[in-house]
């Protein structure tokens, strides 16, 4: 411990006086006070302290990852402050509920002061998008055209600079790429895979034929399984699955796609436990953003029905759509698409599965 | 105190006899037990036990909405049980985390084992649906078709016959239309809203042309707008209204749809109070629903990628379709569509004031 | 809506510039920079801003209640306050979560950096009590001695004054001591209430003969009882009722406490229905700030073990006995244990049912 | 995948015959059916349905750690069970809300046909604690008397045989006890820990006494961090050690705590990043079970006030006092009693850090 602290004060430390001094309804300037305005304030104030937090958290993890090797005790730490992003998140779907305390009238009652102001205007927020890699090209037609225009010239010109650099989506694709588990000398992993992989296509084709409803449901999920089957052959040849990416159905990179795939399949693993934490991590991290995005299409919904955003967006349905496609890290999340059941996978070469054993306690016996 | 109660005891009470040996996994008969398989059985036991709560709660509510006239008492009744059914739904959509702690290869461990089943076949929730206005005409089109081919000739019997009942859409939409508040001898309430619509309609057009970023999004914004005017014309206009009803843009009659109005945007009068409790209580129930169907199409998504479900359904793309379509309490979702900021609502006049108004102080004085 | 509206950007109407620059880790004045810091500051002020919410909504409900009659328009919006305070609560509750995902290492790290700061330097939460009814008087020991020492002058002043003003607590009890219902001309309700009383006490203690496994046990429970029918004794005998004052197992007022056990009794009453919902939200925001105190002292005892807080307090034990003691509206929490069985209840005369019935629709039919 | 896989049919498969035909009322047969007893039977048999699964995992983690050795992939699988445990926990702690929408008077109405059932028959609940090591010596006083008196025979014989078997705890306290990492040939870890330790806290009483507010005070918080000196001497010291378990003070052997505490300090070391999460998710079961037992406290005193329990028990002031009492592994909890800030922390000799590293790499480039 340093000598000479200086003693503190909670409220200094804190910095309440600039905090608590942060919050001015506009209302107060056109007439009465509305009193729900506050808490309008409040609760965006609060959303934007997460955001720091979140970005703190994010900005770490994607500094961490510019490294060429990942050594264990880096991904542990990787892996713990996702899992802290994770439970923000929660924290800030629920926060949804209390906007919802106020209703549509209460709303109204100061609304038209904010105007053309607008969620999209915080910059906190894009900055988190574009840091987690859904950059302009990324972004729905709506928002591509209309996102920039809405910001003063400081904050236009920060965001253009940050879409310039590697996300954090980009930096993962790169650790995945280049993990070495891919190819064994003498063992085609990926070729015993491919095998066991059409087996399984041929047992759902089988259930889909015996359990189609009607002939319509049939072509339909033939159709389905047909794309699925489509989907495994690209996962194999180079040039069909840089078109899957160009179609928009797969973002990773092909060598990312089969290690992460390699690592979900053999996630018991020692050498894959933290790689595995990670992968998650990212994929549950997307899952509820999307579901933060749903409601909060939702609560756009109920405080204005089909009425017009403050910021002139014609709110509900573009949040909405906005939920599917703004997936950054969808691809671990339906990695499911691609798995094994574990009694259908192929073995691992015994060098191998020593290769990604952790043999502890044997290196200690005989240290 | 009714004498000669016989003494209970907690187990036999909870018939736990019964309760306990409900959970066979199937991987049993196969092979080697999942051990995950017990976890997927309890989590849709509970589920069931819920939706049996749930239903028990709307069946009653169901029947007390048959009653011409409800007393205040009645629907202070339905409101209390309302707020429950919606801890239960809150419950129920956390409870999908649940799920979502097996990985995908535990559940794929047991899933061929279980084929055809399918959550389709649950006849609770297609009650449940049935119970609330989710009626065969409602479904979306994949549903349509497919959804009673699955069924077993009992439930399918039981379920149709079911459709062929007034559901709670029907009693809640009679309740309301029944309200006698629309029409004051001397005083056009409605006219005088729709004046004040009108203003407040062209203050948002005003509103759209000063902010617009580009000619796109100008286009694109007064199209909306133009859609609300229409919506708003439609509202006091029988056949645009029936015209409505059939796109699918409102589900409620007109004259429910004019007392929900007002009912919401006079909700502080006394008389209103539990009115506005109800109705808000349905828009509730309905977005927690559309949660849940969310986030369980999500789970889907998780634990399938873009394979198909169990009972042969293509899982995750259906699921996400009914989140938006299913919705039957949706108009009083959107109530804000129509609603205004109480500053331009038109006045009431001093005899509806007083007949809306809770005047148990004056009385007791008097008595 | 006024003209001439200023246009309003998203982060200047948040004022972010202040917000978002209040964040200074000390670490960072000692040394490196310890990452954790940031979610320790952010997670206080969160807390803070969420603290400048509730004061902001229980001063107004604080404000409302000096009136001498509250009409049921207002009372309506207090009850609509007071959920929006439990729902905070809630998302406060669950805030502890996020601190817990430091370690207790992580906080060691920088914790020497910031002695002598307290939590219990918090201002806003110290107004927040003494607002409630959480006066000097009422604290545990400890807290008594040293609560004030910890302040600087300013503080310690602002907060005296507030000592010297009615509490939330003073204005509830003394709205409803003044409630008319307690005395009917030729009916003496609390006679007749005093009677069923009896024969419900005589019950429990039958229960308690035939069930007690132990003398001991029957010696333990039967003097639970009766100091049961103590209270009950109490509650109908202004003298003794002051006795269980001054012993702390009662804080309101005689009067009072009949009032919310005859809303109680009769919430279903149309005129009782608002006066319910604000003792009740009342006695679970109780609750909820009893369970944030609860988890708050886990989590203290999870990072420090039974080491002293940074402010030299004791932390774990000295909180997690303030969890009992400095609740505000316990009686309204356990107002159970003067409730009947509806059975059990007398009927109130005709006269004054119609009292309390909302009679809109008769009124109605006959304006 | 096996052939001749029977269809299953969703109903039969969770057998929701005996499922939801389970739920009898008792009120029914003694008069008119209360509506809210089929919530009361619910949610108590949906907690059921969590204990067996919650005793699923717990049973399968006691029989892994019977095996002499664990290898990490047994470990990584016993982390991910707890983690599940926890989840369903989280979601139990809720389910206290959805009781407390029953009101007080709601619950009165059929109360009296439950005499004298109890939730102390839960047997799923009992052999939870007895698994977990809550076994008779470590009831309090109360519990222990009457705890066995209230079941019928079969029930008793099971459990108390169930008392004669190690607990979890016992065989998570031979597991962490007979870990190798204690002594080091040429390196007495614990000896530079002990002057590591003195240092902090001769530290902690420097700033009691200089923060310390009032004479009291500071003998107050001497005493207390006096208890902490000794609590550390006695780590160190077999007889004193000996002394504070019987005292209750710590529960785990003197080996188990070292070896808690070096991975707690060490977490960082891939060896032992399994076995703090194993640690951590263990502490956090028992945090919230606490809560559970705290929230259920709080409810039965809202439901009953002080009356008695349906089975006798005097409820809440009971309830409130196990939930710090019946801690199992409070000792993990509160393991920050014995954490060092990092900085403190001496240095582990290369050798050691090597044996505790995850050379997979390195392995790897040589296989």
């Amino acid at each position: 411990m340093p000598k000479n602290i200086e003693p503190v004060y909670y409220g200094e430390y804190l910095q309440l006086d600039k905090l608590l001094d942060a919050q001015a309804p506009h209302s107060r300037k056109y007439g009465a006070e509305a009193h729900d305005e506050t808490l309008f304030i409040i609760v965006h104030q609060v959303y934007e302290l997460w955001f720091k937090q979140v970005l703190h958290e994010l900005r770490s993890i994607h500094q961490a990852l510019q490294a060429d090797q990942l050594d264990d005790r880096t991904l542990y730490t990787l892996a713990h402050r996702l899992r802290r992003v994770l439970a923000i998140q929660d924290l800030m779907n629920d926060q949804v509920g209390i906007i919802e305390t106020m209703t549509p009238q209460e709303f109204l009652a100061f609304r038209d002061y904010l105007v053309p102001a607008s969620g999209f205007q915080s910059i906190q927020f894009k900055e988190l998008e574009i840091l987690l890699g859904l950059t302009r090209g990324h972004r729905i037609a709506f928002d591509q055209q209309s996102f920039y225009n809405r910001l003063n010239d400081t904050d236009r010109a920060y965001l253009e600079a940050l879409e310039q650099q590697p996300s954090l989506f980009d930096r993962v694709d790169a650790w995945l790429a280049r993990m070495p588990f891919l190819e064994f000398n003498d063992f085609s992993f990926w070729q015993t895979y491919q095998q066991a992989v059409t087996a399984a296509l041929d047992h759902d084709e089988k259930i889909i034929r015996e359990t189609a409803a009607t002939p319509e449901q049939l072509a339909t999920e033939l159709a389905s399984l047909q794309s699925n089957r489509d989907n495994f052959a690209a996962l194999f040849d180079n040039n069909r699955y840089i078109e899957l990416q160009k179609n928009g159905q797969v973002r990773l990179s092909q060598q990312a796609m089969l290690s992460a795939l390699f690592i979900t399949q053999y996630r018991e693993e020692p050498a894959f436990h933290l790689a595995h934490q990670v992968i998650t991590g990212l994929a549950e991290m997307d899952e509820k953003l999307t579901i933060w995005r749903y409601k909060h299409a939702m609560m756009v919904q109920r405080m204005l029905g089909t009425k017009i955003g403050t910021g002139g967006s014609s709110g509900h349905d573009y949040l909405r759509r906005t939920t599917e496609q703004n997936r950054v890290f969808k691809d671990f999340f339906a990695m499911a698409t691609y798995l094994l059941p574990k009694a259908a996978l192929p073995e691992l070469p015994a060098h191998v599965q020593q290769a990604l054993g952790f043999y502890f306690r044997s290196n200690h016996a005989t240290a």
